[in-house]
């Protein structure tokens, strides 16, 4: 099917995938002088009173703001927030369609991490959440861990937690079937972006030890002086076997290989170098890392892509809305690791034992049991 | 009616008088792939390579942001960003109703003039006008001015031009049936916030000569020392006749009275002051400058206030639905002075003259005929 032209058309028939709608009916004096002036002025007071009223009389409590600078969008690289604002409308369709979550796409003007910083903050009173959106690295993480020191509403860069906690239900899954220790394993991931570093941080809160991590020019290791802040702390948490070189070196031996990178960098002498049954996860967009029938073919055990045309689906959506959902129920100030965790684990448990099979490793994204089951762990994470 | 327990009780249950809502149901992959990955990403290339086509594929065209920092709310002063946003919210959920425009509440975090200016530009491009609200003077006419010249979408601030739009409105219709010519009315603008400098630079615009107008220290004028920078522009085109201070010294042989202050500072000793066949619009709220009943007594022909439960109320929802559909629908890069008089002298021939009446100098909020006619006449003033 040929999805941009359906994309353009569609898109051009709608202008714009929202719409922002009033509950009430404003078709008598009474019902403007409820909604409107004098009589909002009793809730206004309240909260003026007391702040946290404002969770009881406005929509905040259910309200979060998907922000970009359209600095990373999708596969198509720095295009500019303007150019950015249909994939945030459709982000915020998803939070809306499978988590009723009230969504706003603000696309920012600067790419200036302290403008960014400074802006989210001042716009931050009406809005009960943040969902960060292709933000690139390394911005993004100081972003990100800036404003969870200043703001006390949940913050969460989609393209790195939720693509975290996607990637390890499907570890957490692929490896019940292949009935390994996750502690165990020897995990390469190929890409320290993003989504390369949020992945190496949660595995290694799973349990997992042994996670070697690659950039374009190799292994990330503490002895290279070129790497930036994130990037070292980065190299001082991964890599224990202090091996060196590029991913051929990495992958030898490795069970697993997870790539956020470019298409085609894994070809099938290099799965041959992997450990028996090795699980891989090709999740570069639109094309794999590797096509997974040449996987297959050279032994692997599972794989999963990115893409909805082949089996195992590692995608977002299955995260998101539940992670969200569940803190704004909790009222949480903040989304924790726990979180994160549980939310993983969580997604992971979705399918039963009969359900799970090396071609079906997570829930598809329209299976209804995913969202309420996110959301109850987070929220449970959140108050214990 | 206690409109306070209600609104209380409404807001309460709603939670939010917003919601945001989709426009595609995602129940399918294809549904999914159509407005989400892979999709989005040709709507999002094409806007890469012409920015125009913002308009064309999302819903920038239609979507407002209504900005406030909470400093000027209503009667209640500086409440602060989120007390406010309940008042937001019923903004929104009026240009919702009234003209179909996709309104997101915004609330600031800051009273800085540079702050705020800055914010909005940032989060400007994915929005297609601004409405500003409830900012306090001086500091929402720099922020206005500054936003006018920076920004190629419409901003406006409704609390200046609304309420301008619409008393200009009144006092042409009032002016119809005490059969006198505008530019030879002599008006007396009580109050020189927003509101009271808006009202006086429109009139001016009308053809109005000779327009004095006091703040709480008497009649502004170039001799007043203290003056900031707005009232010192504001004296030099004000008070031809150069008079000096007070109310009793202004409305002596005025025309026109027109209050945007406080309650009860007009009297009938003052009243009878005026010319004959005086026109009066006590527009503090909650409680007018003068109760219209005694405003009649001393002699008053036509009375408005800002209330619904006195005869012509002088409402600014009468105005700014039509004022932005208008210049959404032509995609307006501002609204100028003469798409405001447009609006005026169109918000004023609502009403047949056959439907004018001392009673009825505008027409009610939920008149079908109001936002159509507004919108089109800012439409075509721009197109001009």
């Amino acid at each position: 099917m040929d999805y941009n032209k359906k994309a353009l058309e569609e898109h051009e028939k709608l202008k714009g995938k929202l719409k922002v709608v009033s509950k009430v009916k404003v078709d008598s004096k009474d019902k403007l002088s409820t909604a409107y002036t004098p009589g909002v002025a009793a809730p206004c007071m309240k909260i003026y009173e007391n702040e946290e009223d404002v969770y009881k009389y406005t929509g905040k409590g259910n309200t979060i703001a998907i922000i970009t600078d359209g600095s990373a969008v999708l596969g198509l690289g720095d295009i500019g927030p303007k150019a950015a604002l249909p994939v945030m409308e459709g982000k915020a369709v998803l939070f809306n369609e499978f988590a009723g979550i009230d969504a706003i796409p603000i696309c920012l003007d600067t790419n200036d991490t302290e403008e960014i910083i400074k802006t989210i903050k001042i716009l931050a009173p009406g809005i009960g959440g943040i969902n960060l959106e292709d933000i690139s690295a390394p911005r993004c993480f100081e972003i990100e861990e800036q404003l969870i020191k200043d703001l006390n509403i949940p913050v969460f860069h989609d393209d790195q937690h939720g693509t975290a906690i996607v990637t390890s239900a499907a570890l957490i899954n692929a490896n019940k079937l292949r009935k390994t220790k996750l502690e165990d394993l020897k995990v390469v991931i190929n890409g320290a972006g993003a989504a390369g570093t949020a992945i190496a941080k949660m595995l290694l809160n799973l349990g997992i030890k042994d996670i070697i991590i690659l950039n374009s020019r190799g292994i990330i290791n503490p002895e290279d002086l070129t790497l930036d802040q994130s990037r070292k702390e980065l190299a001082e948490i991964t890599n224990p076997r202090k091996i060196l070189g590029d991913l051929k070196d990495a992958i030898n031996g490795a069970d697993v290989f997870i790539g956020v990178s470019i298409k085609d960098i894994l070809d099938k002498e290099k799965v041959k170098l992997m450990n028996k049954k090795p699980i891989i996860f090709a999740m570069a967009n639109p094309d794999p890392e590797i096509n997974p029938n040449l996987a297959k073919e050279a032994g692997a055990f599972i794989v999963g892509t990115g893409r909805s045309d082949y089996p195992n689906q590692i995608n977002n959506v299955l995260a998101f809305p539940g992670v969200f959902r569940g803190a704004l129920d909790a009222r949480a100030e903040a989304i924790t690791e726990a979180m994160k965790t549980a939310a993983a684990f969580a997604l992971a448990d979705v399918l039963s034992e009969e359900e799970l099979d090396e071609n079906h490793i997570l829930p598809e994204p329209f299976d209804s049991r995913v969202t309420p089951k996110v959301a109850q762990a987070v929220k449970k994470a959140w108050e214990n």
